[in-house]
């Protein structure tokens, strides 16, 4: 029987260690020359598959490979493109299992969310009803850690780590202004439906140093009298806070804080930001001096900070994927499976996509403190370890040594595909 | 002839360095216990002397204060107070010798930038009309780098650290979206007069990774038009790039850009920032997708990613004031001297706070390219070295160990005193 190649590729935004899960994929293939031939990359994406556009990663060096492990963003491009349905557009994945014929792929490693989850799985049913071989594996990744079944998805470890880490030098900064300047600081982070990343937030604040912080999480509608009770209360006790607001927060009546339908001086719609809208809600309502950050992609980017329990979970979650292709299986994910919090130890488990797909995870109610501005003791114990240790890229004159790839094209063979 | 005590202060805006200057100053003043009695530190700054606030430092413990070193923020308190002219309120001035006669204080270091200077040139003078023996020594502070005579100033390193780092995970990020999403990233950055930190930016892109970048200079007033067609070219030839925005970026007439009299729903003024009016911009002009943050005091807090270069000349310059004063100097500031820039060699040198106070460095033509949205060679040379060598502080359960000090007040022995 001939070897079958594999084909990889990153889905939705990326995060300071997807390429990480990359390193696992292929380091993981190159151990099983026996079985597995060459690793295609998708350029862009999915996208790549559809239009035949393949990168040979046999090209790149075990060393520039190695170096995908410390490198953030998405080192083959990845993409925001949602398949739709089989009845919908059946032609997009007639073409994806027509481009894995042409190349003799034989194994389809799919790293994303839920999205790409649902994709891996119509991929997987379909091969089947046209009787292509394929074994199709998701690999995990979404910095908002909604995803179910798993623990816990690798890149969030480091978005929290880096948000708990810059909320916590942030606040010792507005501490030491506090008397004669800004009284208030406000950091909007990531999370349009699921407050893990603020949460992460309340992490800035611990047994070892305790700082004044108050949450906005998109998971509590937002009452603005009682915020500026709680910041009130906060800057009397302390003489400053600092608030973390998810960019999801919303209004009772469901529309975002963001969006406040500001106009500028020609008329034009003003581009959001929760945090300038809570900032300004504490000038004009408390009189407090302010300064305001949105972290944006700095904060799923931050490959420097990254947390060494994210580095190592998103490596292992590509090399299981690879290990579970070679145990036979499809549909399926490896997914992180805590075994103890204290002391964490964790291992990797299966979940059978069916149950992946399109679903997402919400944050227990249990993890949010009574008055809806902080977080539990239960939350802070399944935050911590997934923040845990640290994992630095080298430098060379000051600068973080991150690589790029080659991206050989591997010759096309089919007619071109016009996307939808 | 007995002991005097030394009196320590920040000043101003805080820094990722500034109480590894705090750390210098105290443990030179332990070294030199049989000139130097207890070093007495202002609460909130200079406020903290004028209504003798003062924290007894020789309460805290060796291990506390080596651990300034690596704490950002101010421990002390920090404040924007400036003093008025001798003239206009000579009693604050009268003041101050007060309250060092009551505390047998015969050394004054003040920690801050340009106008710290002038307050500490003016105290050295008015004790000496009144008789009164003080050392008045200034040590540099400022993430502006707007001092002049000294080749750098501390805090600015490793906020040109932090600014490049982020650009480069950015830029990376935006890199792997752009096919299908986001192509252009803003990131704002502070500087109101001078374009040092946007400087950085540009240092994201260097020989080992080159990177579209577009730098929005304070010293360059803006040209819309000009801009838009230099992000279309980038955008065209390289499929993203990212945008480095100064806060004090200015239209020709003088007005900030991110001033732009944008008013929300309920007719407030809405709170500005540079950032989203770029990407707005960028949206209307081009139509292309953005993303946009604002770093704020992220960036000057960022201990976790401090430039090793910085820390020591932070510590250096504070354990310099300490051996200057001991040395018999008054009124001058240790100033870093570049010897050489390749190989980086760098000493303390001496400037009189006469040649220091109100005067403001900006950058050097040639350090801007022709265009006005870029670094030149010359600029590389002087920045890279700024921001050379990593010193990581010490992390428990992921977070940097940064320290809080027990600020022991010293008690008061005069009558209180009310500031204007």
């Amino acid at each position: 029987m001939a070897k079958k190649n594999a084909f990889y590729a990153q889905s939705g935004g990326v995060t300071a260690v997807i390429n990480a899960s990359a390193c696992g994929v292929i380091e993981a293939c190159r151990k099983h020359r026996d079985r597995i031939g060459k690793v295609y990359a998708g350029r862009n994406g999915i996208i790549g598959a559809l239009t035949e556009d393949l990168i040979d990663t046999s090209k790149e060096s075990a060393r520039a490979i190695a170096a995908l492990r410390h490198t953030p963003g998405g080192a083959f491009g990845s993409c925001r493109y949602k398949l739709k349905s089989l009845e919908e557009n059946r032609a997009e994945y007639e073409r994806l299992i027509e481009v894995f014929e042409a190349h003799n792929i034989g194994y389809f490693f799919y790293n994303g969310g839920g999205d790409s989850a649902d994709t891996c799985l119509k991929v997987s049913q379909l091969a089947e009803k046209m009787g292509y071989p394929i074994q199709a594996i998701h690999v995990p990744k979404t910095v908002d850690n909604d995803l179910p079944i798993t623990d816990n998805c690798p890149g969030f470890g480091s978005v929290a780590k880096y948000i708990a880490v810059s909320t916590r030098e942030a606040t010792l900064d507005v501490a030491s202004m506090a008397k004669t300047s800004t009284k208030v600081f406000v950091l909007e982070v990531m999370g349009r439906h699921a407050g893990w990343i603020a949460a992460a937030g309340g992490m800035a604040s611990g047994p070892d140093l305790e700082l004044p912080i108050v949450i906005l999480f998109p998971e509590v509608r937002f009452d603005q009298d009682r915020f500026l009770a709680k910041v009130d209360d906060m800057v009397r006790r302390h003489g400053y806070c600092s608030v973390v607001v998810s960019e999801g927060l919303r209004w009772p009546d469901g529309r975002f804080v963001s969006d406040q339908g500001t106009r500028d001086a020609f008329g034009h719609a003003q581009l959001g930001g929760a945090a300038p809208v809570i900032a300004g809600m504490i000038k004009e309502g408390l009189g407090l001096k302010y300064h305001w950050a949105v972290a944006d992609y700095l904060q799923r980017a931050a490959r420097h900070i990254a947390s060494r329990t994210d580095v190592e979970q998103a490596y292992a979650v590509g090399k299981a994927a690879v290990e579970m292709a070679l145990a036979g299986k499809n549909s399926v994910m490896p997914a992180i499976v805590r075994k103890s919090s204290k002391p964490y130890r964790w291992t990797i488990g299966e979940a059978p996509l069916k149950k992946v797909a399109n679903r997402e995870k919400m944050m227990p109610k249990g993890f949010i403190t009574r008055d809806g501005f902080g977080i539990t003791a239960k939350c802070r114990e399944y935050l911590e370890p997934l923040m845990r240790g640290e994992d630095y890229p080298p430098y060379r004159n000051g600068l973080p040594r991150y690589v790029r790839l080659k991206n050989v094209a591997v010759p096309r063979k089919l007619p071109p595909f016009e996307l939808k």
